[in-house]
Parts: C-alpha cells; structure tokens; sequence
C-alpha cells in the first residue's frame, strides 16, 4: 500500500493561518481555557467541535475508545452520557480511568482530559434524558447497544415502536440513561504552529489547585 | 455553565448529506475498506484525515489518549510513529493494546480499530525517518518530548540547532525514531445517518479470517 503511505504523506496536517496561544495569560482553571477553546472551535465552524475521543480500558487491560459527544462542563467535570449496559459504562464501573481528547485541525489545536470518572446524580441523568431530541430519546429506549444485529430492517423495526412509545408518553424517562463526569486531574492544552514551534500547556491537580507548565512538544 | 450546555445541544452533529454505506458489499479485509473510507475523506477535503486519536494504558490502568498521525496500512496493520523515550512508546512497551479512532464528521463515519501494537523492523523505522521533512526530522532531534520545558525559546534555540545538525547532514537518523504497527483483531466501522438508522458493521479476526456483522447502534 506504498501509493497510500505517499497519498498520507502528502497531506498538511494544519492550515496556513493558526492562532496564537498566548499560553502566558491562560485562565488558573483548565475548564476556562477549555470552554474558551470550544467556544472559538464553534465559532470557527468546525464540524461536531463537541465530538471527543472517549477512552477506556477493559478488565484485561485491553483499552478501547469511541467518538462521542460532550454534553456540558459543570462543577464536577466534562460531562457525557450514556447506557448503563454500554461496553463504556462497563468499562467505567471496573476501572473509572478514561481520557477525553479533543482536536480541532482547523485551529490546530487538541485538548486532552484524564482522570477518573463517576455517574452523575439520578436528576441530572433524565433532565439530560428529557432534553433529547424525540428521536434520539427512542433511540436510547432501543437499547441493545454493540450487541449483534442480523439486520438493519430489525433495528428500523425497534426504532419505530419505540419511537411510538416517546410519542405516547414524551415525558417517559429511560432509568438505564446516565450522565457521567471525567473529574479531570491532568488537561493538556497543544497550539500547533506552521514554524513547528508548538506549545504544550499541562494543568496538573495538586490537592485543590492546579499547577501548570509548558512542556517539550 | 448551562450557557455552554444550551450550544452543545444546538450543534448538529453531522450535515444533512450523508453517504450511503453499502454494508453487503463491503470488503472481506477490513484494511480494504478502511483504505477505501480513508480515501474518500481525503477527496472529500476533510481537514487531516489521517489523524487518528491513539488511546494507550499506563501500568496502573490510567488510560492516556493523543492524536498523531496514521502512516500507512502495510502487512502488519495500522502504521505510526515515535520516539522511543516517549510516553506513548513506553505505554505500549508495558501493555501492547492500543485503539485508532478515526471520526470523519462531514461524512458521518468512525473508524475503531484495536489490537496489540508492535514495533516495526529498524528499516521501515529509518526510512520512515529519512522521508520526514527537515524540520520534523529535525524536531525528533530535538528530543525531551513530555518533558517540562521551562520557556518557548528554549525548545526554539534547541530546534535551531537540530536544524543545523540536519543541514550538515542530512543523511543522519535518530536510532530513537520507531515506526509501530497496530495489529487489528477489532476494526469496526459507523455509518451515521440522518433519520438514525446508524449502521455499525464490526469485523472480528478468528484465527486468520476475519468475521464481519452489524450490531445494534
């Protein structure tokens, strides 16, 4: 596949015109310079800005990651949501560590969250559940998440009654619907520049301050 | 931050327009298929498509994540690269497994691929190195990666020199610089779609064939 690795090669990683991260005046709160970054990658007209890479790792050791979307950042953290009988949420309840990674190439810039996350409280799980579109909340009373499907005509199916259900009864709360945190206790902030001269900024949690610092790139 | 919670929502994830994944048809070799998607994001115009995130596990199970570019698709598998004093190559040296996630948002699609990753021949890893540009050759040089780094001009005077190293001679490799390959055993690929008939089709290698099924999204 050698015409592929020189297609791969070819390909700028970053546009001509960057921002520059003036990293000297960043916020003392990495959720601040976060919400900041996510504001101007919205602003920016990237596609999904709220996408992330969610990581976790199974039982065995074998670590495993999926795209998906970033609900909010509150008190406790970045927040998402999910079943409770997801291979995710099962990875969660056996090791609570996972990483958030964030990249927006438009801006050349990713964002970088780990520590350990925990469920959030049974209130905020179906205000998030309520607030889903129609279609999404049907979806979500599916089920059957990663398991086996013999055809898409099976899903379309469920979906339909399902969509039906929410119909009848829109203020129907799905109880396996949970919204979770990553309680951050490492945020890495990378500003690439076209000179190669990129900065890494890393907040790191010392009791109930952060510290920070650049880092080699 | 509700303000923040109120625009995620609005922001729609993907476009109105979205292909259509003929799943029937799709390749026996998931790298096929993966090379085919690759492809189109690349005619598409999506900005970095080859960046992938790289999810690894620390020996205590902390879960780290980082995006970096994909190389090439060989025999082995999915083709990156390092330095060897790096956090992600010292991951791999104490836990093998890894995930590539690839999330193409102007096309609705995701790309998980996950097995054990392994460290290329020298070879692949010197000629990997000599068809980098100057200064990312040069970059590698430079060294220290993850490590604090007290200011900018540090790293900038410390490239300035690799530079200079790499002028003189050009030929020089840095014996730290590895190419790794991620050997699949997962590869599955999401097909989002408009009215939520996601599709999710998982190839699965038993023994040396590889099994292929949808599941449920």
């Amino acid at each position: 596949m050698s015409h592929l690795r020189e297609t791969l090669r070819s390909i700028p990683s970053f546009p001509a015109d960057l921002p520059v991260f003036d990293w000297e005046r960043a916020p003392e709160q990495p959720a601040d310079l976060f919400a900041g970054w996510l504001t101007e990658a919205v602003d920016a007209g990237v596609p999904a800005p709220h996408a992330m890479t969610l990581s976790t790792s199974e039982p065995d050791g074998r670590v495993t990651a999926r795209t998906l979307v970033l609900k909010d950042i509150d008190e406790h953290g970045w927040v998402f949501a999910s079943r409770d009988d997801s291979p995710k949420a099962r990875d969660l309840g056996a090791n609570p560590f996972a990483a958030l990674t964030f990249f927006w190439p438009q801006l050349g810039r990713q964002v970088r969250v780990t520590g350990a996350a925990r469920k959030g409280a049974r209130a905020d799980s179906e205000e998030d559940f309520l607030a889903r579109p129609e279609t999404s909340r049907a979806a979500a009373f599916v089920g059957h998440q990663s398991e086996p499907l013999d055809s898409p005509e099976t899903y379309r199916d469920a979906l339909e009654d399902a969509v039906s259900l929410v119909t009848r009864d829109p203020s129907r709360v799905d109880r396996n619907w949970s919204t979770w945190a990553v309680i951050a206790d490492e945020v890495e902030f990378w500003q690439a520049s076209r000179d190669r001269g990129h900065l890494r900024l890393k907040y790191r949690l010392h009791g109930r301050s952060w510290e920070r610092g650049l880092l080699w790139p």
